[in-house]
């Protein structure tokens, strides 16, 4: 075969060096901390089984054909309740709701609809890496302002608001809950805050909320979208983390005319969301499956924080520092005078794995820092990984 | 709410003119040949039923997680079967299989990967109104050659590649069974010129094939990735017409490389495809369901394609001409003296919708052509609307 110009093979979005790190889960005997995914085990599977045999015996007509670009009406009903009545986001009707393929094709439809070559994004630092490839891949500038315990530095986050000229602004990306990577939820004030800063310079905020619902301490933070009284806030959100990623259902929630223009983007990319799946949600939504199920993501997922936890003050003393989040499946933990980018492979020799802190930041790595997933791996092994851990991470006698 | 510069809401893809007619189609009574949609009679509804309980029954652990980019392993080695088995494509092992959310979304990704701003992109003329603007969203120029009866003009074709600097020259895109929106099907002769432009101007054709396995007199074309010598073919299919849209199982079969770099767009687009549905697909496969309902799609569709044929004979005569399409699910008919961009409006006040051809024109529209489906409608509303179409079309009388 002849060959066609191999730049021509090269895709615009690569990190190919933290997947070739990552390939590595799927070794015999490696204990993943690297990856994301819920345990099994919250999965409703009777429930569910019994739902889809159901939505497509019953309603199969319509389940299983094409549907809207926006969204299975009756679905974007469900969730504009559910919204108000689980999450207290008011005024959102089924109008302000685009269901997307998961929350990500949410985040990158709204990119794609809204960014152009040089606009700048205002992010946190660390962030989800996945969200800075796609504003990026859009032409965006990325802007990043630190971490601290309770959320973004918004004084930072303003500066870097200011020093843009006002039509290069185009909007803030933030996680409040359970911030990916950190952990970090953030405090009243600095909600108020950032919702003052778009006011302020006339900006959008895209707040990304995944674990909203999943709280270990009981108390259930108010999201952006709910104290958004200019309807600045696009809200995005999943039954991802509370009922089954495989389903592959998120959605958007903020102003109709800009979701609808968002829709025709979504329409480009594969025309419509999964129609049985959308069945099958708004079908959980109405029997309060997906309510009921949060008590038991809480409850699973709050032990093995504890687990993981009490491993790694065991196992590192106060070598080892971190937030213990209140919600999501991660602990954001730094190693003192360990370059955990350097020691990944060593890591990988001793079969365990875990996510380098430094791909997380879009600049001013921090290379102490390692992202450790607690929601998949079972008790045993959240505790020999991290007696793995220990063991390569000890700083070594010379 | 203070506005937010209301140019930051303009999406790049916006076909409104024809998004406003089409919404006509939900009205009471509309009887719409607008549309794209199979019959839903066709949805093999209790076996995918029973498909769907067993699947979250049985393998609810995998088949509602997370799953890879590139697909599920045994759904990819089963689609790989498939290609070999019902449409003479061998050689493409699991590794060259691509599962996408819908073809569409095959489209897409490739249509990103690929594409740089000014790149040339080579098509029919008509053609599928949501690719040339995919291409053209990405900044590709669109170079339209015309169709005749037996597919795209070639020479055209060659004469359109040979015009641009060989760096410009990006693919080929065509749909050689059933093209949309003419339903014409290309000759041999035809297919083979087009792979040997690809070689001699070092191109990649992407060959979109929703319609290969259904058809009405019995031959089973070859597809053009049968007889690629070069690997230079990126074929596209879904299981959306012989199975049910709603699961949005779609794939793209060819080079590896090339396709292992397209999952790393697809990955920031939505993370993966519906694992639900991609492991009903797989069991589908397995037992034959879907090989199965080939036979009961082209049943149905072939009485529909010939109730439509004497409706549009007996209400037009020889004031309509059209290539009796041998697949998929459109007459596109050319009626003499006929403005159909302009009689869209009286149209819909009779109650029938069609789609303006003039659309589905690159460039040089013929503005006395309509798009009709055949499938979705039944009996009586084909009938009652080429009825109604005829008294809207009929030459007035002075």
């Amino acid at each position: 075969m002849q060959r066609m110009g191999s730049t021509e093979y090269v895709s615009r979005a690569t990190n190919e060096d933290l997947e070739r790190i990552l390939a590595y889960a799927g070794r015999p005997g490696m204990i993943s901390l690297a990856g994301g995914l819920p345990d099994p085990s919250v999965f409703p599977r009777e429930e569910l089984s019994e739902i889809a045999g159901m939505v497509i015996g019953e309603m199969g007509q319509d389940a299983l054909q094409y549907s809207a670009a926006m969204g299975v009406p009756k679905l974007r009903e469900r969730i504009s309740r559910y919204m108000e009545e689980e999450l207290g986001i008011g005024g959102q009707g089924p109008d302000s709701v685009l269901v997307t393929t998961g929350s990500q094709e949410s985040l990158f439809s709204i990119s794609m609809s809204l960014l152009r070559e040089g606009d700048a994004v205002f992010t946190e630092n660390p962030t989800y890496f996945v969200a800075y490839t796609v504003f990026r891949e859009f032409g965006a500038r990325v802007r990043p302002s630190p971490m601290e315990e309770d959320g973004i530095d918004t004084h930072s986050l303003e500066a870097a608001v200011r020093s843009e000229e006002p039509g290069r602004r185009k909007f803030i990306y933030v996680m409040p809950v359970a911030q990916n990577p950190t952990g970090a939820s953030m405090g009243e004030e600095k909600k108020r805050h950032i919702l003052e800063i778009a006011s302020q310079y006339d900006l959008m905020v895209i707040e990304d909320d995944p674990y909203g619902l999943i709280n270990y301490s009981g108390a259930r933070p108010r999201p952006l979208k709910s104290m958004d009284g200019e309807g600045r806030v696009i809200y995005l959100s999943t039954f991802s983390k509370v009922l089954a990623p495989g389903l592959r259902i998120g959605w958007a929630a903020g102003d109709p005319g800009l979701l609808s223009s968002v829709s025709r983007v979504k329409q480009l990319i594969d025309l419509n969301t999964n129609t049985l799946s959308q069945y099958i949600c708004s079908e959980a939504l109405e029997r309060r499956l997906i309510q009921r199920n949060i008590g038991r993501v809480v409850e699973a997922y709050r032990r093995k924080r504890d687990w993981m936890d009490q491993a790694l003050r065991s196992e590192f003393g106060d070598r080892v520092s971190y937030v213990l989040p209140d919600s999501g499946m991660f602990i954001f933990a730094r190693f003192q005078g360990v370059d955990t980018r350097k020691m990944v492979m060593r890591a990988v020799e001793s079969g365990v794995l875990y996510l380098p802190g430094d791909s997380t930041f879009v600049s001013d790595p921090d290379y102490s820092t390692a992202r450790l997933n607690f929601s998949y791996p079972g008790r045993e092994e959240i505790s020999e990984g991290i007696r793995r851990l220990g063991r390569v991470f000890r700083p070594s006698s010379p």
